[in-house]
């Protein structure tokens, strides 16, 4: 069965934050930035001056949902089940998902929340499609992400060492969101979300990034917050996003050649760039790339739904294939796009 | 279409901690939290002489789970799907059902985290039942929370007001797990779970409870970690609970007289005692109980699942309903379980 895609939206808070910019705050070399990291603007909901959130993941999450809504040409009270993939809630309770739901003006709906890195974009599009039936007819599906909570801005950036600052430079905030609905036919025109893909594959595989949070008891503790293992990433992604690709093509039945779009993992500009080259040399892929990060910086759960913006809607007889990569304990994921 | 519950399980941390043992350590009257709270007995994942955590939340998780399993006759390579519900992670990322995963040895499954407080018990059933198909044929589900995080061992304690005592004779840490299947034919023998519902009610209200967490940038703020409106939650909780009563009746088409077991929402043994009393006399019931958190304390998402470690199998004929109100953002679930 497949799902109609109805409309998408976007949210990124403030003006885009540049790498001259970055380098005024954090002195950060712009070329470094550009040669390994290939990430031109970002958007945070932060002030970097004065270090006052401006957005939080709430905000974020509904201005993408309205504007979905409002692609869509739907109302609030259209929505039958609503989804929020993040891996940086605002609380830990109430779910950000409530509150959420409760700008929107939804009442008596179900409401989902899912905690993953981007994976969870792709997780929260299975989620919702297998929760449509005849009671269920529209989903409202959101990937947000916001690394306010995770940027100390009152360092000595002079002393910090690469690893630390990349953090920095690498990750940004922001909100993406699309509406989901049953088809009245199988081939009905659209937009169709067919195959989705949702695998961990991270057995007796350390973590390639890890985010804590700290509670009442241990925020005085000293553990590092936020840690990454860019190599494991480096080295790892690029297959396991051909392993995703290779599965869509399997599951579709499509031939590599008939793939009009293709929207690669979005880990930071010049990695993007590195994992499309692979896969478009090892498939032989003629496709489209559809990628944002170098324009806003890793959001995480954001990424996959910023994607969609960018792309929809299909037209008839287009094939998009989506993948996204997870490295904090590796999960491959991806999905196929029909337009009909 | 109904699913197979085909085994449960729980985990508990340590020794039972009695009233007594809570005066000791944390000055608290016996009496007042037997009259007001109605918790005899709690685990907690923390040794309350050191701080030092004992049990994570990924430690308990895996435990129901196996437990679970063993249950259902079941190992982890015939799990299909993996959903695990929280309020209370291990960490941000990985997602603490990754890290579970790891620890059962699955790979190449599809693992999903519900960010929640004791409906995610409900939402995980729920989903875990929606991703049953013919490739997927059988699902672990567990609920988990740990509190260790929240409680501050060295306070002064007789400074404390009861408001912020409360927090430390309410809640307790584990987690409990289901296995859920696909029967073969609609009357197969076994326990069958047929209607879950969710719904979100809180539009304008304010939430009942909030918990916070930090960030490397926040952790030092001065912020309230944990707050709860019990006003509000013995105000509001007991008509959410006789809603979902009568929706699930509603949709069961099942007489009231008919239900042989009711699980009742567990937020303190006193509260669960008399949320049962209003609803037996105002549905006529003559339902067994299945509680628990006077003897477990509040510990979540647990909660449902230790119920049903509690009841499961039922007999032939049996009818159970059960009920879980998140008051954190209002939201209220249930589910209907028939032996076959």
């Amino acid at each position: 069965m497949t799902h109609l895609l109805l409309g998408t939206g976007s949210a990124l808070p403030g003006e885009p934050i540049d790498n001259e910019r970055l380098k005024e705050r954090f002195g950060t070399d712009p070329r470094w930035v550009d040669r390994f990291i290939g990430t031109r603007v970002r958007h945070l909901g932060v002030d970097l001056d004065t270090g006052k959130p401006t957005h939080t993941l709430v905000d974020l999450a509904t201005e993408a949902a309205e504007a979905a809504l409002a692609d869509a040409g739907l109302e609030p009270h259209d929505i039958d089940v609503l989804v929020l993939a993040t891996a940086s809630p605002d609380h830990l309770m109430p779910a950000s998902v409530n509150l959420v739901a409760d700008r929107l003006g939804l009442q008596a709906v179900p409401t989902y929340q899912l905690q993953s890195g981007c994976a969870g974009a792709v997780q929260a599009l299975s989620l919702a499609g297998r929760m449509l039936d005849d009671e269920h007819r529209t989903a409202l599906v959101i990937g947000a992400d916001s690394c306010a909570k995770h940027l100390v801005l009152d360092h000595d950036f002079a002393a910090l060492p690469p690893s630390e600052l990349v953090n920095y430079v690498i990750f940004g905030d922001g909100a993406g969101a699309a509406v989901l609905g049953l088809p009245e036919e199988p081939d009905a025109p659209g937009t169709h979300l067919g195959t989705v893909r949702n695998g961990f594959v991270g057995a007796g595989r350390d973590p390639g990034q890890i985010i804590r949070w700290f509670g009442a008891a241990d925020r005085t503790s000293g553990e590092q917050p936020v840690a990454e293992d860019y190599k494991a990433i480096e080295a790892g992604v690029p297959a396991l996003a051909a392993d995703v690709l290779a599965d869509l093509l399997d599951r579709t039945g499509w031939a590599a050649g008939s793939i009009t779009h293709l929207l690669p993992p979005q880990l930071g500009g010049r990695m993007t760039e590195q994992i499309t080259r692979g896969l478009v040399e090892r498939f032989g892929l003629t496709a489209t790339e559809i990628s944002c990060v170098a324009e806003t910086g890793n959001n995480g759960n954001a990424l996959p739904f910023l994607q969609l913006d960018r792309l929809f809607p299909l037209t008839p007889g287009d094939r998009a294939l989506a993948i996204a990569i997870e490295s904090s304990k590796w999960i491959r994921t991806g999905f196929a796009l029909e337009g009909k």
